[in-house]
């Protein structure tokens, strides 16, 4: 792995372990690498609003909403960023912690975040704590499953709830839903504030190609997206997701692998007698209790999120990467361990 | 061809000669198609800032402009629509004609477009018709050499002038740059005002891939484009721009195939007494002199861009294509105008 991390993307270091991004470690199927390579015999050709609308209409198929509640972006935030330049000198309700990207896109277009923190250790919201706040804000973002806490902060009926009380837009990410199963996107068809985004990054192992989803009303549909915006998504990106939706059996057998080991991992750990906190996703969040373990990984060439801004010094999270990264990560991570007892006894 | 477009692009209609959207017939050299086969190997991981700032300082390399004044999006539409969310209820002067994609979302933004009629045969602006309403406009928008015209509107010093009298921003479309080699791109270091924008779809053979670049003061830059926007750009559309951009020498063969085949069409449509005009481009305007050519030719699976709508019910814009295309849209030209010529005659 870690030569063509070097070599295709450039990494400066020797990666032995890329726990970091939540990327899924497993290839795509065959499939799905052949129709990339069928890009080659066009790429001097514009792509083709038929093939855009094709994939919608799969993608349709794939979450059971209809084709006019949908569009296709290269990722999340050009979405993000069409809403922010509506609410600016607005009030958003966010998560803490919440999905980062979000937050820092919405501080650097000069919107005001309300935070709502979320408790230890399910991490989930509590709608009364949300219902006194409503007066305040103009709009809600929510990670659902959250990032980089890895659990659901509500539950289907929940946001159902939230949404008829709430008159404002409600955004809700949910990149990982594939891992857990929950979705509220077919509420779209049914609500006039529900803005859901999805992405072939995670459990379809195409982060590469910057394919994101998103489900919203009809009149947000027409206000947010037009017909020159399909043509940002390039022929690669287009033809790798659409065979990504044909043949999507594959993402099962993602979830099950990834389920597997992150067993393992969360298991692993707590052996050690860290504290790693229940997931739906294909990731763990680590309360490691002790501090410097990111940068010790690093040092050894595993890479893993640090959170010690977000969530406290002895924070991390860690992608379920590969049996072999998986192992490395749990091994060093031990070896860290052994090292800081043996010179606190000191 | 045909076959391609029908299968991996979906097109509904068996298409003999593709010539309506100024894409450049040839494919880009096996160095870019082999790069973009790497994307392959790293398909489920996210494309790295390394290898984004690695292909900025090679177009940096190229255009001879500071690396700190470049950026990258996926299609010259996102800067587009980034500069008309400021622009809304303001006035943007436009030549008439001009890039049609600009002038559409210009209005979908709310903006006021003010227009200067260019003159045949040369379609050039006089900057005084320019001076005479600075005080009325907020911003210029110019196609330099513009679409569908095919010729410069300003030379060098004529954008320099302009430049150096108005205050507010200055865009200038440069994607045909590469077939006419005049660029303003270098002033971007000198003044703060001034927006160039540049694409791989055109000369660089890669119209499948939406790499467009941006040159722009600083300031500019940073009001713009943040660190977040760098990752919608794909890895497959990264490394078929790291490949053409390292090994450009490409374009020069491009260009003199363009040039030639351009010389054929233009000559030819001469002889049959149409009204080819001069071109630095890999497009023709024409004034076929007669009404219902495009549909003739589409009718005939010959794909050019109808212009009755913008520059009157006789005129078409047709690119350079391979030569059998070249050959077929001639004939078929011929054909049609001998079909008018007995009709009439009746």
């Amino acid at each position: 792995m870690s030569a063509e991390l070097n070599e295709v993307l450039m990494y400066p270091i020797k990666i032995r372990a890329k726990l970091d991004q939540n990327e899924c470690p497993l290839k795509p199927p065959k499939v799905v690498l052949e129709s990339i390579k069928k890009s080659l015999e066009v790429i001097n050709r514009y792509q083709t609003s038929m093939l855009f609308n094709y994939i919608l209409e799969l993608y349709s198929d794939y979450c059971n909403v209809n084709k006019n509640h949908l569009f296709m972006t290269p990722g999340i935030d050009v979405i993000f960023e069409k809403i922010l330049h509506y609410m600016r000198g607005k009030t958003i309700l966010v998560t803490k912690p919440t999905y980062f990207l979000f937050e820092e896109q919405a501080k650097q277009f000069g919107v005001k975040l309300e935070y709502i923190v979320l408790q230890e250790p399910y991490f989930s919201l509590e709608l009364d704590a949300i219902y006194s706040r409503l007066k305040k804000i103009d709009m809600i973002f929510l990670a659902n499953p959250n990032n980089p806490t890895g659990q659901y902060v509500l539950d289907q009926k929940e946001v159902q709830e939230l949404i008829e009380e709430f008159n404002g837009p409600i955004i809700i990410d949910e990149a990982y839903y594939e891992y857990g199963g929950k979705t509220a996107i077919q509420m779209v068809e049914n609500y006039d504030n529900l803005i859901v985004t999805r992405t072939l990054s995670k459990a379809f192992c195409l982060a590469g190609i910057r394919a994101s989803f998103i489900a919203l009303s009809k009149n947000l549909r027409n206000l947010f997206f037009d017909r020159i915006e399909m043509f940002r998504i390039s022929t690669p990106t287009l033809l790798a997701s659409k065979a990504a939706l044909e043949n999507r059996g594959y993402i099962k057998h993602v979830v099950a692998y990834t389920e597997r080991e992150r067993n393992k991992i969360f298991e692993g750990l707590k052996k050690m007698g860290l504290i790693p906190y229940p997931s739906v996703t294909n990731f763990l969040l680590v309360n490691t209790k002790m501090e410097g373990l990111q940068g010790y990984l690093y040092s050894k060439g595993i890479l893993v999120k640090d959170l010690s801004n977000m969530m406290g010094s002895t924070f991390i999270r860690v992608s379920v990467g590969l049996p072999k990264e998986n192992d490395l990560f749990l091994e060093e991570t031990k070896n860290y361990l052994n090292l800081k007892l043996s010179t606190s006894e000191i």
